[in-house]
């Protein structure tokens, strides 16, 4: 069994009796979940493969971590990922394993992006003669990459960055150029301090004409000892709030020469007397930016599924305050409210885990399409993968935050783990398109959704919803309903119908009476950014329905995860009434038999709380925290945490002359 | 005038043309209202004072401190603490002086709670005698103060500390003993490296009897070397989430002893005969920690006017995207989705720097009643405190984080400076009482206040509004409606009272039908919390209105934040519209004229947008912010930031070894 082949196992520590207790109280049997999880037994055997080379390795075991400036941060995190790169050669690791022993070392390493978004881009972007040439050397890393697109002072709008690569015909170069302050690359992965060389979108210009943004293959260090080339001024663009393993670069161009072949030609070439010519599709790039976006939504149901378990265990064991005098003091898991804050987050995980499973789904079944030439589902795919990256984003740090909260004064510490991962989190709502400006992408598509069914064209796919006209009745009249799963999605399904059509005809209505469409747009786009919201929530909803019937053999299993469910649609509901009453998509009257069920519920999930989390099966070393470690001795693991603080070093910190300088 | 005594002057540096314009837009006169938020042009003139003599002290100004690991801030704070210490000397500083001080520092200083926990608990706790004794020496420093009461296995529930005192008579001692790991001091901010004396929270034991919880001046540290006694360990407690510049402290006692006179004796005294005498009365010491509560809803205005502040203002340089192809860049100020993120918060820190004034005003009206003795409204006083300060830190974090993220992915940067005042904001939403607690406590005591109210007594204060019976039709019917403070404030009221008045009916209800109390009020937890917090919400939209009356002047003034509260109060109708229109407090109809009020709205307070900031006067230096400077020169901030950054110190920083060690 699992618990066999891994050496560090959890379950052989001495456990905390309280935890223990928890665990016994399980109505299902936890080792079959993680199975589900992991997407079956072989894979759960990998993952604790993997676990036990990393964890077993000091490399990735160092519990000074949190003590660690910046640059030795950096430094570490470069070194995890030499280590990193060397197993993977050594034990021939597939891309899974690779993907996954990533992903159990909460991605701190430093040159992920060397093999997340650089390699990839290359794949992409590069003919087979350059391919044959490049990839070798990236594979191998005898050459390290960054994707250096967005500048100090063009993020969100790709097409106006204003680095410029001019094509010199008597040299057969290009001369890349950084005309302004704004015009420096910033903020790419691995640029600043660790890529040797980096693929940089520049306006391409041939003859004094602009032909619009093209990737550059430019060395950006030496090969012999890693300084940086002339005519090149790169650096790290200082600490953020999380994520400092990476570093995040600027780099200026002071009429830096590339030879012509340097330019990525798949999609469009130059040739020696400097003809233009735009050559495949440039939409097939698109899809490399929507599986960055996928793969975050996976980060999201992580995160959280991390978060959650670190708080529930330690609400497990924490005791504080009594109900009533003289008794013993509470587990604060018994507090009704300590309840409302935890499990929503629970279902949140899992909601999210199942969506982005489903969401992966959906992008390997169309992305072979798209490489086909096939582009006809590409507009949902975007749609889908835009908003549901924003709202996974969204919910994780929302949710983990409140986990955090959860643990009173010791979630303040960094060590707890949990505010590293919600400043982690935080990322993901920011960075592969800002999440307002996303969420306009995915209203876009619902606005032209919405024209084709009022003109008579039946929808289909992720927006069938929008076909039913609005009026509708949801049937709640008892507890039974409440509990009904389609009953929960009609609801929704109503809600998101109505807010969507009611913004498109606002919005229809704005422009027949005479305003541009721009600006009916900006004065719609709170609207319009709701409207995405709400059809993203409902996708969670959607997903975590479908997926207890595709998912889930065992009945316990489908019994605890439908309780799950039910109060993850409830509180979807009763935390947004103003949307499902304003659409009349419920009564005030179903409204409160709904809130009566989500109280009830909490006392059903409250056996399995521990037993949930434990699914998760999250190793010690990737979460980190002193709070929620599988054995549960949270006092004892957070004393020997504090006594590592370098503080700590020396009993004397301050001389005498300090306060001998103050008082005199 | 104020500029003319600056010489740092924000005014005079080269002015970013983009603000300059947003500056002339402004409708009424800035330094007017700088005056009016500082409380008069006298002490407008003195906080410039105090911040030219700070921020031309290099001690003061270290552009560093964004790279420091946490012993350099640790260092770096006691070195500001010691100079602050000596500049309250030197020029005979009021409290005012000091305390304005340290805020304008961002409270980044070490030994900021000897000043604002220690000498306030020894005042109130010692007897005449002792402070005699004691107080010159903290005055004068020659002594340094924690104020040491929370446990690693107790910090909410105070009456179950473990630490004890035991009374030895032979010896005339107290001994004092940390029984087990649970029962270490843990979190006491100055506690680890810095102070020389703590006042200890312990269970008083005398002949083998509790006498409960008393306070006792224990020695940490030799006055000659700093060196910690024997009998004592000490040590800081690790790394964070912000604040890392307090040494938050463990503290464990091997059979420590101390004299008998060092128990602070002015509420009990234990005679040399080991007699346990009551004096005084212990309601007194609450007082204190109401004082600090209050002092908390100060702390959370000012890092939200802080973050909106640099949020606007780099909204109105930055510019991304067009609305319309071929046009210029828009100002992302002016998205309306970014004004739905930008203008609640500036409303929320109007409305959160007024409730503050007005809660302190409050408390230094009760306050003296006291401590004279009568504690009528003690009760109402701790009930607005607690919800108060739950409720300013929970919307300062809010709406502080959406500014973070406004600003993109530079928002993201340390130097952008909002991501570490809203990790520093979320202590005020777990220290000095846990916001889910504190709620419970004001929730308690609504629920009398309704069984006053019930009983047919009349209720006064904040609660008068819970005597009116809950039939109410507001009578909004058109945009000018809408706008009517009045009317709003009686919605906000009747939604509150309805809330509240279900509650407490469910509560009695539940009893009735046999629920023992304490199971009852678990029952009806999520509730209790949430009638807590309609009843703040209400607190702030009404203090924010009178506010408006009582503090100013000018006509101008008055309608720039006319239409701020206004908006304000909608905002909070229509982003918890499920709460009004549950409780019939408005119909579904209403809330579509509230939408379309609060969208016009935006547009009127748009030409006020930097004005409104730039009232709030907040030092560059204070806000240490490269995104939010006066001077608008965000792009120049940003590098010059960058290249402070340790890691580009050298230009090479990974080996050409590594990559070569990758390859073999
Ligand atoms: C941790 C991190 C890692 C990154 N890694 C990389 C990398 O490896 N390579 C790389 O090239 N880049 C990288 N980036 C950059 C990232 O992709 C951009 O920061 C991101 O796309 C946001 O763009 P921006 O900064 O221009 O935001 P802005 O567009 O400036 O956003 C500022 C505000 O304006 C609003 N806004 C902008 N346009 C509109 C509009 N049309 N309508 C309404 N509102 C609007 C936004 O909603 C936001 O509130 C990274 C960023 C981060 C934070
Ligand atoms: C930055 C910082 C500085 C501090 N400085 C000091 C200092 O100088 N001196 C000092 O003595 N202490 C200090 N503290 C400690 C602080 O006062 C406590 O952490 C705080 O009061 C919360 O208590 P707790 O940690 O026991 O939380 P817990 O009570 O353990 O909270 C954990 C969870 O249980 C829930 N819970 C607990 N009781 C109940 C209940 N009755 N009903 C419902 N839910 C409940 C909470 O809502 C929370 O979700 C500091 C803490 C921090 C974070």
């Amino acid at each position: 069994m699992a618990s066999s082949i891994n050496v560090l196992s959890q379950e052989q520590m001495k456990i905390n009796p309280e935890l223990q207790k928890e665990r016994n109280k399980a109505s299902f049997n936890v080792q079959e979940l993680i199975s589900i999880l992991d997407g079956g037994p072989k894979r759960t055997k990998r993952r604790k493969e993997l676990e036990q080379l990393l964890f077993t390795d000091p490399v990735f075991t160092n519990p000074d971590r949190h003590f660690m400036s910046k640059s030795e941060l950096y430094e570490h995190g470069v070194e995890k990922s030499v280590r990193l790169f060397q197993l993977k050669r050594k034990y021939q690791w597939s891309e899974d394993d690779y993907t996954l022993a990533e992903r159990l070392l909460r991605k701190e390493i430093s040159l992920s992006l060397h093999h997340t978004m650089f390699i990839p881009a290359l794949e992409r972007l590069a003919t087979d003669e350059q391919k044959a040439k490049w990839l070798p050397l990236a594979n191998s890393c005898r050459i390290l990459g960054a994707y250096a697109q967005t500048e100090l002072g063009h993020g969100t709008n790709i097409l106006a960055l204003e680095t410029t690569a001019t094509f010199n015909q008597a040299t057969d170069e290009f001369i890349l150029r950084t005309p302004h302050i704004t015009s420096m690359k910033w903020w790419p992965g691995g640029l600043g301090k660790s890529c040797t060389h980096a693929i940089v979108l520049a306006q391409l210009i041939i003859h004094g004409k602009n032909y619009g943004l093209h990737p550059f293959l430019v060395q950006i260090r030496s090969l012999e000892d890693h300084s940086s080339l002339r005519g090149i001024t790169v650096g790290d663009i200082g600490p953020k709030l999380a994520i400092n393993t990476v570093d995040n670069g600027f780099l200026k161009f002071h009429n830096h020469h590339i030879p012509r072949d340097h330019m990525l030609m798949r999609n469009a070439k130059v040739s020696r007397d400097g003809k233009f010519v735009s050559e495949g599709n440039s939409k097939a790039n698109y899809a490399t930016m929507i599986l960055v976006r996928v793969n975050m939504t996976e980060w999201a149901a992580n995160i959280l599924s991390g978060s959650v378990t670190i708080a529930m265990r330690y609400s497990c064991i924490r005791r504080q305050s009594s109900l009533k005098q003289g008794v013993e003091e509470e587990l604060v898991i018994n507090y009704q409210s300590q309840q409302y804050k935890l499990f929503p987050a629970l279902a949140s995980a899992y909601a999210l885990l199942f969506t982005s499973r489903e969401l992966h789904q959906y992008y390997d079944r169309v992305y072979p399409q798209i490489t086909k030439g096939n582009y006809r589902q590409l507009g949902e795919l975007h749609s889908q993968s835009s908003a549901l990256k924003a709202m996974c984003g969204e919910l994780a740090v929302y949710h983990a935050e409140i986990c955090r909260r959860a643990c009173g004064g010791h979630g303040y510490l960094w060590s707890a783990g949990i505010g590293e991962a919600v400043a982690g989190c935080n990322t993901i709502i920011t960075a592969e398109g800002e999440n307002t400006v996303l969420y306009q992408q995915t209203a876009r598509y619902l606005m032209k959704q919405v024209a084709s069914v009022v003109s008579g064209q039946e929808v289909g796919g992720y927006t069938a919803y929008l076909n039913t006209d609005n009026i509708y009745t949801n049937p709640i009249n008892t507890s039974q309903h409440c509990r009904d799963l389609n009953i929960l999605a009609g609801i929704y399904q109503n809600m998101a119908a109505s807010v969507i059509k009611k913004t498109a005809h606002k919005l229809h209505h704005d422009m027949s009476s005479g305003l541009e469409q721009h600006v009916a747009w900006n004065n719609n786009m709170i609207n319009l950014v709701k409207a995405a919201q709400v059809h993203s929530h409902l996708s969670t909803v959607l997903a975590f329905i479908t997926s207890l019937d595709n998912l889930i053999s065992s009945q316990p299993i489908k019994s605890a995860l439908t309780l799950l469910c039910q109060f993850y649609a409830i509180y979807g509901i009763t935390n947004n009434s103003g949307d499902f009453i304003e659409t009349s998509s419920i009564s005030v009257y179903q409204l409160e038999l709904l809130r009566a069920e989500e109280i009830k519920l909490l006392s059903e999930i409250r056996p399995d709380a521990v037993a949930l989390v434990d699914a998760f099966d999250i190793h010690d070393e990737t979460h980190g925290s002193v709070l929620g470690k599988y054995d549960g001795n949270v006092y004892h693991h957070l004393y020997q945490s504090a006594l590592r603080e370098p503080l700590n070093k020396t009993d004397v910190s301050i001389t005498g002359n300090v306060t001998f300088c103050i008082l005199v």
